[in-house]
């Protein structure tokens, strides 16, 4: 029960309209003519139930003699990636005298989103590509973080805009992210791109960045996307919802799972790719995968550890003890998606300034 | 073979970008730094494999005595709703003197276009919406369409804009649509409304009109979508793409089956509610479907028919004999989901025409 991530907590505050209360609101005539309530109305927060079997993992020891899976390593692919962006940057900049700029915004004092800004950055530097940051308190006000946005929005040396999230919740987030020029959102989270990565004969300006990782990842794995059965875990706006699209483009059968599947073990385990997102450590246990499927972990768990150096360690969605003498391959945590991510957000940043200077 | 719908044929001339050979194009040098192609060059024409037992029906009268399933009277639906939306356009008319407006824009002499186009009309007239048309030739230019869909945009008495696909080859559909005000995109298919369709905490302005008139008819016949195992086989962007996104928005767990799918029965067959817009008929049959399952059929393939009044009648996708016998409900074809297209195209109207008179 200990590591339920009871997200319904983390968000109720910020999502009052998402109760099932609103079910029984009749606000609107029209409802009267139909049915259909409106989609906000619909919008329940994914409780994972809690289920004794997700939080009962083997030993880490336990079945090491057994492990068959490839191991995909995410950090060296990712700076093999970062690599090739270093060097397009410096033949941009030998080219044309320019470098891509990436500006974050930060707001407050939590302690992952600092170590995500900080990763970033680094990251950034390391590619010879321009980072600025505007920082501001918890208490401080949207005018002033739109006014942030405002100014990178204008700034022809930035190329790709981050809004930290999440933001305090006294900020409107999505007024804030509303206000990001569509060209600077390097996330790709704004919803004409995420309708663009849904249609067919439409492209978006940017793939978010953790699923252009799990896809890259499976590429450079050598699998082969098209006609496989896909099954992604999770459906949140940022990872779970544009993975299943962007597979669906690459022509894979796609089911999604999500808290309120019945049996997600069932489904699953149809799967020859299984990529999970859901935020909840074990969730996925050996006896959910097909023999022989790729698991992607996107689920990034902290797990108070004192012997660790930061107090705590990452674990995935994925049993991994269990998962590795199933699968045929399968991204650790950490080590996997996280690095793949960031790399993405490089490449994102690198194409929109080539994009911006009309750079090929 | 005879009823194959070689939608690659149909297509190939209006989507030129989406062939196979796009596939060794390098014309963008990051493609060497990351293996993830531009998705436009992965669109793939969705042709269904010829597959003698999808042309195989069974005779009509083959398994009337087994019939199970309700039938899904979608006409007697779409009537009822037609009749609220007369009743509400009438209390406009009667509060503040404004009626709804729908315009439809209509090129070339396609006779089931001119059909389409009828029946919306003769929809319209009998709610009290006013209709208004622009018709132009098939040798018509693009700036003569563009400017009529202007004209359309700035008329405060034109809520709904529709133009009646396909258009003639010579015409670009995407830069036509785009010039379509968001707010009289009743037909939902900007890709901004697609994209708010498919995000969870946003809202579109218009969903689609047959996926909201296919879930319209789920929950009228006491569908509790929300837990359900939901097959969609299909994935256009008009039918397929939105239906996914909305059973998703209601809570069913959905999986997209489209032409790369291998063996579609398999996954078909767990499905508690299947919709099915492939546009080949008699591609599902009897056992691919799980028993009591509900099946919506948006398939309508003109099949000639010499003793029918038009010299054609509709078939759907769903061998219908055999699917009876097995469904617990089924929308017939015709008289299914057709209907619902048209209801909630009108629903569409209305709404936009209340938010534009802030009527409620």
């Amino acid at each position: 029960m200990a590591f339920v991530w009871h997200k319904w907590l983390r968000k109720s505050i910020r999502f009052p309209s998402t109760s099932r209360a609103l079910f029984t609101l009749k606000s609107d005539p029209s409802q009267e003519i139909i049915k259909s309530p409106p989609l906000l109305s619909l919008d329940l927060p994914d409780v994972w139930t809690s289920n004794s079997k997700y939080f009962d993992p083997p030993s880490i020891r336990e079945c090491t003699n057994e492990c068959s899976a490839r191991v995909i390593d995410g950090k060296l692919v990712a700076e093999k990636i970062r690599a090739g962006i270093a060097a397009e940057v410096m033949r941009m900049k030998e080219s044309i005298g320019k470098v891509p700029g990436l500006a974050v915004i930060l707001v407050g004092q939590r302690r992952d989103s600092k170590t995500y800004v900080r990763n970033k950055r680094i990251a950034c530097e390391e590619a010879g590509i321009n980072f600025v940051m505007a920082k501001f308190p918890d208490t401080c006000s949207e005018d002033e973080v739109c006014e942030a946005l405002s100014s990178f929005n204008e700034n022809p040396s930035v190329h790709g805009i981050l809004v930290q999230l999440p933001l305090p919740h006294h900020l409107d987030e999505e007024k804030i992210l509303n206000e990001l020029r569509l060209e600077k959102d390097v996330d790709g989270f704004h919803p004409l791109n995420i309708g663009n990565l849904a249609m067919r004969g439409r492209e978006p300006l940017f793939i978010p960045c953790t699923p252009k990782g799990c896809v890259e990842l499976l590429l450079r794995s050598g699998v082969d996307i098209m006609g496989k059965r896909a099954v992604v875990i999770g459906r949140s706006n940022i990872v779970g919802l544009p993975t299943s699209l962007l597979l669906q483009r690459h022509h894979a059968t796609v089911s999604t799972v999500h808290a309120l599947t019945k049996n997600p073990e069932q489904i699953t385990c149809e799967a020859d790719i299984v990529v999970t997102a859901a935020g909840v450590p074990n969730l996925v246990r050996g006896n959910w995968l097909k023999p022989g499927a790729v698991v992607i972990d996107v689920g990034t768990y902290p797990l108070e550890d004192s012997t660790s150096e930061y107090g705590y360690r990452l674990i995935g969605d994925v049993c991994y003890e269990e998962a590795v003498a199933v699968a045929s391959a399968i991204t650790p945590v950490p080590g996997g998606v996280g690095p793949m991510t960031i790399a993405m957000l490089l490449v994102n940043t690198l194409d929109s300034a080539k994009r911006a200077f009309n750079f090929s």
